[in-house]
């Protein structure tokens, strides 16, 4: 037996079944018109963002990183919560102007930006968080080309990661941002040229669970962002986008961040600003956490079978819309996610399982040993923290499938 | 230092440049309108497919499987080439009708099979491939509906795996066919309800480089055959897809498989099939080493920067177009495929570089600390092995990039 993740809170059971919005699966699903279907509730996401302004300082600025969840109805809903909008490519910015969004409140991070990237945000008023010298130089170029003023901030590489980050962008070499060392000749080479300065964009990590790390890393980058600015000496930073890093529990163990706890050490060191910062746009940049627990992935039950004593259940769906559960995509070693029998939510766990997806291919694994209650043919399975990093982080044209259904309720 | 994975046969240099078809990489980007791009060269899938016929008996029939390169330009290529097809999904189903294949010479595999994908091809004529007794009753049951007479196979779950595969699909429980002891009474059944009875699936792993454990488990394979056969008493095996499992070198010391060494191996064994085989019709059935090493992978060098004394070069590629390459699908530890800088390609090598694609997660590396001629801003860079599941088997939506170009010359 394997242990599944947590499932998220809120998430109900209404006639047996399990229900999002207050509607069961089995009528979520009759409304898509089928499944596979990603199910994301407004209810979660609007809940998420009330935590969010309730325990952090209100001076911070929260965005919404686009490339967790770009699906359209989840990006217009979150255009009415958060303060800005962080994207990660060309793409990502016309899907920002489709949702209506005012692009001075979004910025562009990404270490392979193409030209023609850099003239539509420059064109659009996208704020550039610069990769490098070269990239810095070309959006100048591109602005004098344009007779348009570039607004540029530096991505800083930090000397530090974030702890028990799953995934670290800091404390090393690495392709993104500037080494610290770079970050104040490149800042005065943007100044003097006469493009908007914006200031700093300081990306540690993601995917952290332990309030202290990441309030210490958060203090950090306080800590650098005012000797860089100390040592640009242009006055006080215009910006700082001190990153994400808050976590979510995907599997068994996992605890909830404490939320409280990050609000109350951010306020502290918030009381203290060095004069750099004190007139400083703060801001952090959510994905996962601002959506990962509001969405649900619903598959059908195809075959129920047993080879060599296990018992197998075969849906619908698989690794092309959930190529992380799966266990294919920044893990070493697979662990199950939260799963159920949506149709049988009620029900108490009777068998032990193998769920898995309808692709031919040994990868194609939802839940491993997993004990469950008893799922037939036509059951519905859930797969829990699929709002983020889903639909459109797996390949869903592998082997012919193509892509899921999704609702917003 | 970490080796890069030996390049394929078959590539010149042209002009100081990787030539594919006498042609240029920089000439292939024009035609094509630009990076990423994948070229599939069709002289490397002629040469692949007459290897295999001057190596493996003739009675052996060559099936391509779809799932490795979907496109259509390729799959209408391997059309004139392969003497069957198989498919793992009504989409796949839908492809090789574009490309104006005969249904009769298609095979559908695949665990989770859907109604609409049974109808699809029992109306189509396509033989199924059966994971599950459930399946085979389903595909019976619209047979009766629609008047139509299914060709139905039972898929086995053999009892042995293919040493040193990379994917096993045999030796213990899987979600795939039915395990040996339940193949008899279904294909009994199946014979008595009056469908077309078109033998036996059995697919032990795929990948192998070792030609003596392949022609191990194809010795495995007819034995299995041949006690089923008896077992179901119904008179000589009509027809036995023997899987596949010829695998390609991606990796440093990979050794290229011994075709010639499986072939005799094969004809050995042909030589003394059993009565319930020997007018069986045959075939193996495989994807990537008939279409891997024909692609490559080009893309663009965006930038080119230096972090705590660490070269990257990042392109405009990356996991997106390359998931397998990036060492996010179905591999424990990363290692580098063969990488090469395409616009220099008779250059010695001279530095120690990462090479990463163009998104925002340390997720996206195409080359670690490879030994590479040095790059600048505008060379190409090129994946190789990147003709089977590249395109279609990464996330090409994942931050808003969209698919990469393709082109066959």
């Amino acid at each position: 037996m394997k242990p599944l993740g947590p499932i998220p809170a809120g998430y109900d059971t209404v006639d047996g079944e399990l229900a999002i919005g207050g509607r069961t699966a089995s009528e979520l699903v009759a409304e898509a018109g089928g499944t596979p279907l990603f199910v994301y509730s407004r209810k979660h996401l609007d809940d998420r963002m009330a935590e969010l302004r309730e325990s952090l300082p209100h001076r911070l600025a929260i965005h919404y990183a686009v490339k967790a969840n770009p699906w359209q109805p989840v990006l217009q809903h979150m255009a009415g919560l958060v303060d800005g909008f962080d994207i990660a490519s060309g793409g990502e910015l016309a899907m920002v102007a489709e949702a209506g969004i005012d692009p001075t409140l979004v910025s562009f991070a990404g270490p392979g930006k193409r030209d023609p990237e850099l003239e539509a945000a420059i064109a659009a008023g996208v704020t550039l968080n610069c990769e490098s010298e070269n990239e810095a130089r070309r959006a100048l170029a591109i602005g004098n080309r344009f007779s348009a003023t570039p607004r540029l901030a530096v991505r800083v590489n930090p000397d530090f990661e974030l702890r028990g980050s799953g995934m670290k962008m800091g404390g090393g070499a690495k392709p993104f941002g500037l080494d610290a060392e770079r970050v104040a000749p490149l800042a005065k080479e943007i100044i003097a040229s006469g493009a908007e300065w914006r200031g700093l964009h300081i990306f540690t990590g993601s995917q952290a669970l332990d309030a202290e790390a990441i309030a210490e890393t958060q203090g950090n980058v306080l800590d650098l962002a005012d000797r860089l600015t100390r040592e640009i000496g242009a006055g006080p930073l215009p910006k700082l986008n001190m990153g994400g890093g808050l976590g979510i529990p995907y599997f068994a163990g996992d605890q909830a961040l404490n939320l409280r706890l990050v609000g109350e050490r951010l306020a502290e060191r918030f009381s203290r600003l060095p004069d750099t910062l004190s007139d400083t746009q703060l801001c952090i940049e959510l994905g996962r956490y601002l959506v990962g627990e509001a969405g649900v992935y619903l598959c059908t039950v195809i075959d129920r079978k047993v080879s060599h004593g296990e018992t197998y259940i075969i849906t619908d769906g698989g690794l092309h819309h959930q190529l992380a559960a799966s266990g294919n995509f920044g893990t070493v070693v697979r662990r199950n996610y939260p799963v159920a029998i949506a149709s049988r939510f009620a029900a108490e766990p009777a068998e032990e399982v193998n769920v898995v997806g309808c692709l031919c291919t040994p990868l194609d694994r939802l839940a491993d040993k997993a004990f469950l209650p008893r799922a037939d043919v036509n059951d519905l399975v859930a797969v829990f923290c699929a709002g983020a990093y889903g639909a459109s982080a797996s390949p869903a044209m592998f082997l012919g499938q193509g892509p899921a259904r999704e609702l917003l309720v």
